[in-house]
């Protein structure tokens, strides 16, 4: 699939050129000509004889970028200089940083930030440990904590390499919901070594936010972790991911006027974001769904899961799916269903798959950053397609949903999150968009619609509340 | 030791009084009366019967804040309202948060902070690890981590409450030296899990500052995280108070005119602190120590260390100091010494040990807020006298330490911290007080000296680079 120039392949190159002559407007027809695009252009330096240009330049990916800086080079008395990274300078010593709410001017102000003034704050914790809520950073604190072992679409690249990632996840948080996020990045893929990490520095949040641990161990983890803490751990690559798609789909359904109940769902993916939107979607009504993975599709008579474990999510895929008991490929089980939901590899299906389903289709291609199927084909037989790229309408984004999830759940100081929560949140989301504005092309609203957090949060903050799991400290007590 | 009204025992207290007569003098005279001092006076509302008063007022205790609230509400006419106390107003929330560096408006930033951009990042981080130092947090990122067991002199109070004094300690590394701390409060005092989680956290951070850990676990801990980890780990209660005795020793041997190698140096307290000192005294130049603990003298008979572990820290304590076989307590070991260090508990001393000391005396009364012995006490005939206290001349403060000492560590990207690092760091302390600054009130510069942080960060950072113990990647490239 062709893509356009992306700001997240931009660079700026430094040249010089002749001040007189055409070589500002040779430079710019070159980049044009190679797809690129000119997104700025700035003279830093101009003499008699040459000008010194800084000229900013989209590209379409870094061999398109190492390409038009060649054909640059090639033009008569251009030399080129510097060629920076406009995405490498953003994340030049990392995209965060820690500050102060209070500035420390004197030894009035330390003695109260600090020694002596502190300690009679740290012995009314000591006597009363819920007052951490109250008089610390706790109350809206979330640490983003992964192991590195899928991080994106990129696999096992491990805990520094994922570090970009997690601290970009907590300027999210903070740009979406106010939320002070701070990555930890974990040395161990051990599932029991970062249970005890997590629950080892739990004192000091009111909420972990997993992020991208590979399948099956996220599903542990998280499971431990819930059980052990009295704050609540949320895996944003399973609930995240499938309280977005829930929101969708209940658009994507109001559009062809269908049902959760009714529907025939295709899944391709049974891993950790297959998995758990599948349990959101059943929750939600969802009643006839098939899965399949790269073997085929999953049903309890396949060879590879007669002997499962009876805890493993295929086996419990097998045990709670697929009542028609279907069997064969992805495609097969394509042909006539309602909702094609891919969270699996790119072109695993292809028009004729998508032509083949029933009237009113919707297809969720969100495999990135290349989809199941071409969005562009998929779009001339189905009633509503989305993809989890920026550059297709509808897109299925996590950032829609987790900083309200969190702000919500932090608000009302939940020990937990739950189901209903979840789909709560996803409610609130879908109701975003306004009857008048539902369109196969607007099922969910831009990441940038600043209603979003805010109906997520008072959606996530009364289910909360109405679960009775918060905690009664009050939060905005003034008094010691 | 009566103690003068602070700013850390400092309330608001919002009054009604009658609008005329002598009601707001009154206020005034029974505060002073009461032996607090008015800082602050609104008239926040008036009538023609009634003025609403808002009085900021600064106690030595909150009993005497509490018994000043009721000498004001027995003034005839006067009715309290809301009494704040300004400590707590100030940790309402916490007192750091996290930010973003850049600014994310739209689609193009985004892209860049997060997907897709952000996996070209780590992608180049995975193909060379060293390189989360140049693009990512971690190079100006150091983890402040307690399990609560020694906070400040309030002993064993727990992760909750230790938080408002690490968030006072993350706060303090911005203000002096610019580096982004987080504090990490363990939900364990397991030394095997405490190393674990350290070590397990260790990738998204420069440097590890442990805090109020207890004795003796503190050493092992310590010990085991530096020969596990390619990052420095420094505890600061042990180290950050050895550098800044030995700076105020070394100025104080100034004053009086003796060297390290011929002064005898006795000490109070054998715990964390008191270790770190006496070792670092003793790579200073020290030869003649003598410790006491509780049960008075160290030394290699005493009773209770015959059949002491040879790791133990009291054994290495009595196998490497007390060259004279010095016996019996405190007292005794002090007549006639050069230098009385105390960290250990009030009031150990009285003037008549201190007057038995040998000329030119020295003494640091470490222990808070009350000191081994009386400073103004110790003052008439000890030459130099120091103490942990602000309201005293010459506080020993590690703030004057640690933050310069982390600034020099990552600036050289060390990989550790070692002894000579820390002499330098000493040395450079010391030597902010000039010649003609120094005098027996004036042997350690101010907390807001700014000179302070860059003279120690500058050493440090020239020791580590001198012991070949840093990373080689280029801290300022810009480009990918």
């Amino acid at each position: 699939m062709a893509t356009a120039p992306s700001v997240s392949y931009s660079m700026t190159v430094r040249l010089e050129v002749p001040a007189s002559g055409t070589a500002v407007s040779q430079l710019t027809t070159a980049v044009e000509a190679s797809g690129g695009s000119v997104t700025g252009l700035d003279v830093t330096a101009s003499g008699h004889e040459k000008l010194r240009i800084d000229v900013t330049i989209a590209a379409s990916s870094t061999a398109h970028a190492d390409e038009i800086v060649g054909k640059l080079r090639g033009i008569e008395g251009v030399a080129i200089g510097k060629v920076s990274d406009r995405t490498f300078l953003m994340h030049l010593g990392g995209k965060i940083e820690m500050q102060s709410k209070h500035p420390i001017r004197n030894r009035d102000d330390l003695s109260m930030v600090y020694t002596p003034g502190v300690a009679r704050v740290s012995m009314a914790i000591a006597q009363n440990p819920d007052d951490a809520r109250r008089l610390t950073i706790k109350r809206n604190t979330v640490a983003v904590v992964t192991d590195g072992s899928a991080v994106l679409g990129l696999g096992n690249i491990g805990p520094k390499a994922a570090l970009p990632v997690m601290e970009g996840k907590a300027a999210l948080f903070k740009r979406f919901a106010g939320i002070d996020a701070w990555p930890l990045c974990l040395d161990t893929q051990d599932s029991d070594a970062i249970v005890e990490v997590v629950k080892a520095i739990a004192p000091g949040f009111a909420g972990i936010n997993l992020e991208d641990i590979s399948a099956p161990r996220c599903f542990e983890i998280e499971a431990r972790l819930r059980e052990a803490l009295d704050i609540p751990v949320f895996h944003d690559d399973q609930h995240g991911t499938a309280i977005v798609v829930v929101a969708a789909l209940t658009n994507a359904l109001r559009v062809v006027n269908k049902k959760f109940e009714d529907v025939r769902v295709v899944m391709s993916g049974a891993g950790a974001a297959g998995t758990a939107i599948l349990k959101l979607l059943m929750e939600a009504g969802v009643r006839h769904a098939v899965v399949a993975d790269i073997h085929g599709v999953v049903h309890a008579g396949r060879e590879d899961l007669v002997d499962a474990a009876p805890e493993s999510p295929l086996r419990w895929i097998a045990d709670n799916t697929n009542p028609e008991r279907v069997t064969g490929t992805l495609k097969e089980a394509v042909a006539g269903a309602d909702v094609f939901i891919g969270v699996s590899a790119p072109n695993v299906l292809d028009g004729s798959d998508v032509a083949g389903m029933a009237d009113g289709a919707i297809v969720f291609a969100l495999a990135n950053p290349d989809p199941e199927v071409d969005p562009a084909i998929a779009r001339e037989t189905a009633a509503v397609v989305a993809t989890g790229r920026s550059d297709f309408p509808n897109q299925i984004n996590n950032v829609l949903v987790f900083p309200g999830v969190f702000r919500g759940l932090l608000d009302a100081q939940s020990r937990t999150v739950n189901t209903e929560m979840m789909l709560a949140a996803a409610a609130a989301l879908a109701d975003v968009v306004t009857e008048s504005e539902l369109n196969p092309n607007y099922i969910v609203p831009s990441v940038f619609n600043d209603k979003v957090a805010g109906a997520v949060a008072g959606a996530v903050r009364d289910a909360a509340k109405a679960a009775g799991v918060t905690v009664d400290t009050p939060a905005d007590a003034t008094q010691a």
